[in-house]
Parts: C-alpha cells; sequence; structure tokens
C-alpha cells in the first residue's frame, strides 16, 4: 500500500469517526485532517472537492462495506429466519461495548441522511442509494429463497425499516437489545 | 398569553425547526435567535443555561406533543390492527410534502439521539426516556386490547422500532412511501 492510499484511508476512517461523534455539519475539515493524522496538504490532494466529497466517499465506502458484510451474513444460512436472525445479531453485537467507539467504522446512514435532507442533495441522495442497495440484498435472498415478489419486497422494506429503527435505538440506549428484540420478531415476518 | 411565554415558544420553535435542517451541533444560539425573531435578552432569559438547555426543553415538548397524539390516535379504534395502522398513518402523511418544513413542529429525536449520544449525555437521556414515554403507549394499547405481558412487549418494542426506522426513510426518500409500505406489515405482526 503506498503512503498517498494510506492518508486517503486514514482521512476517510477520521471522517468517519467524526461523523458518527458530531455529525456532519459540526464537523470540520481542520479536525478531520488533525484525527487523521494525514499530511496537511493531502486533504485537498484526495478531496479537492472538499467535505461534501470526502463524505460521499465516506458513504460509498461504507455501503461497499455493509453490502459485502449483508452478503455472506446473508450466505451464512440457507434458511432465510435463520440468514436474517444471524445478519441482524451482527449488527447488535457492534453495541455490546459502545464506548469502544473506534469500532464505528462505516459512517452512520442515518444520521447523514436526517442531517442533509433538507440542504445537501448530493448528500440525500448517496444516503438514498445505499439504503436501497441494502434493501435490494433482503429482497434477492428472500426471492431465492422462493418467496413471491410482492411478498419479498414488503418484508425487504420492513426489515430495512426495523434494521435502521433498531440501529437508532441501540445507539440511543447504548445497548444491544433493542435489535435483539427486533430480532425475535423475524420468524413472524417471515412466515409464508 | 403573555409576551413572555410567546418569546420562549418562539425560541422553543426556531430551534426545533433549525435541529431539522442542520442537527444540534451546528445549530447556534445566535441563529435560533434570529430564526425566532425574538427580542435578544429573551434567550438567556427563559434558558440561562443555554442550548443544552433549550434542546432538552425542546425534546420534552416534543415528546409531549407526540405522546397525546398516540394516545389520541390508538384511542381511535378499539382494534389494534386499525389503531395503530391509524397511528403509522398519520406520520406518513406529514412526509407528502416534505419541502413545507414549517409542518416539523416536533423535534427529529432520532437525529439529535444519533447526535448526542457519545457527546451529551443529558441529551442522550432525554432522548432515551422520551422514546420508553412512547413505546409504553403502544405497549399499554396492546395489553388493554387483551396481548399477553410477553408478547405486547414484543410488538410494542418491534413497532417502535419500525416507526423510528421507518421515519428516517421517509425523510431520506423524501416520500411517505417507506411508513405506509411497513403499515401493510401491522396485521402480521398483532397476530395472536
Amino acid at each position: 500500500m503506498s503512503s498517498k492510499e494510506t492518508s486517503r484511508e486514514k482521512i476517510l476512517e477520521a471522517a468517519t469517526l467524526l461523523f458518527h461523534l458530531k455529525g456532519y455539519h459540526a464537523t470540520g475539515l481542520s479536525e478531520i485532517l488533525k484525527e487523521s493524522g494525514a499530511p496537511k496538504g493531502s486533504l485537498y490532494y484526495h478531496f479537492p472537492n472538499g467535505k461534501e466529497q470526502l463524505a460521499i466517499e465516506a458513504i460509498n465506502l461504507s455501503a461497499k462495506t455493509i453490502s459485502t458484510a449483508i452478503k455472506e451474513n446473508l450466505a451464512t444460512y440457507d434458511d432465510p429466519v435463520e440468514a436474517f436472525q444471524y445478519h441482524i445479531g451482527t449488527i447488535a453485537e457492534r453495541f455490546k461495548d459502545i464506548e469502544r467507539k473506534t469500532q464505528f467504522k462505516n459512517v452512520p446512514l442515518g444520521l447523514l441522511a436526517m442531517e442533509t435532507v433538507f440542504v445537501n442533495e448530493n448528500l440525500r441522495q448517496a444516503c438514498e442509494e445505499t439504503f436501497i442497495i441494502w434493501e435490494k440484498l433482503f429482497y434477492d435472498k428472500l426471492r431465492t429463497s422462493g418467496y413471491s415478489e410482492d411478498r419479498a419486497c414488503l418484508i425487504s422494506g420492513t426489515i430495512s425499516a426495523l434494521i435502521e429503527g433498531g440501529v437508532t435505538l441501540c445507539f440511543t440506549k447504548k445497548s444491544s437489545e433493542p435489535l435483539h428484540h427486533v430480532n425475535k420478531m423475524i420468524p413472524l415476518l417471515l412466515s409464508q
């Protein structure tokens, strides 16, 4: 890995952490640079269009990382109930030790979406596209498990809202319990 | 209504709108004052402890307003399926014309919670308590409809996550569709 790549990744990691701690608007470029430890010129070298570009690239990177995780988790079990429960369980696990903030390596998508919906259309769109990609992966798992198009659409949209709301409640309560709680509802939700 | 009460309310309304547009951290006291049109001295007169106090009072006011709406909505129908679908439908309606930002008269609780979880324990607690109050109202409706304690607990926690996630997706997509979508799942979720 070249030092250029390392600086770029360090900046994206620092931005992701700061977005968790303070959100998009209140995070300054100088703070991101300081947190990353990257050389001063590297921020504008890698992200010439500034904070918006940086945030969109951080969202796209998280979209990719989480998509891979969703695919892997849902492929772990053939049975869709077991597969979704396993996936939601892995998300819940991240909240077990929430004070170890460094474990939050992906952007808080719901937070960025809520913060930018009225004031930054490019960021809002990046968030919307990411939610659509993830929901499609849920849909695909259901379709390959024999669910009808309508049923797979209804269930995947519901699971998308359940996970997003569960994550917000886990953060708010500093606990993994809300996601474990909704996980108990998966067998009923997926009943045919 | 005295002019003192009016100033106080105007400040809380302005803060609520700005929290929607920019979140907690990026909203400054001077902006709140400007948006409210209240006299300069009134901000520290009504909120001597500054932005945190203002945000907590805005959260408590929204908690009360929304609690009243939940009670009224759930009391509209005896049948719990109809009652919850009516309640979720009324939330969805707010997103029909999302660009009329003035319609968002309550604080974006999920956004404030996510923004403050790591950096402001008082605000986090105010958000957590509010979620607990709302969930309890769902639980009570289910209990009076004959659901067992365990089942009412499971369903009310799930509905809490579904609404919170649905609201985030409605904001992100600038559409009422995600909440209408999850609403179709209510009959199955509430099946005994």
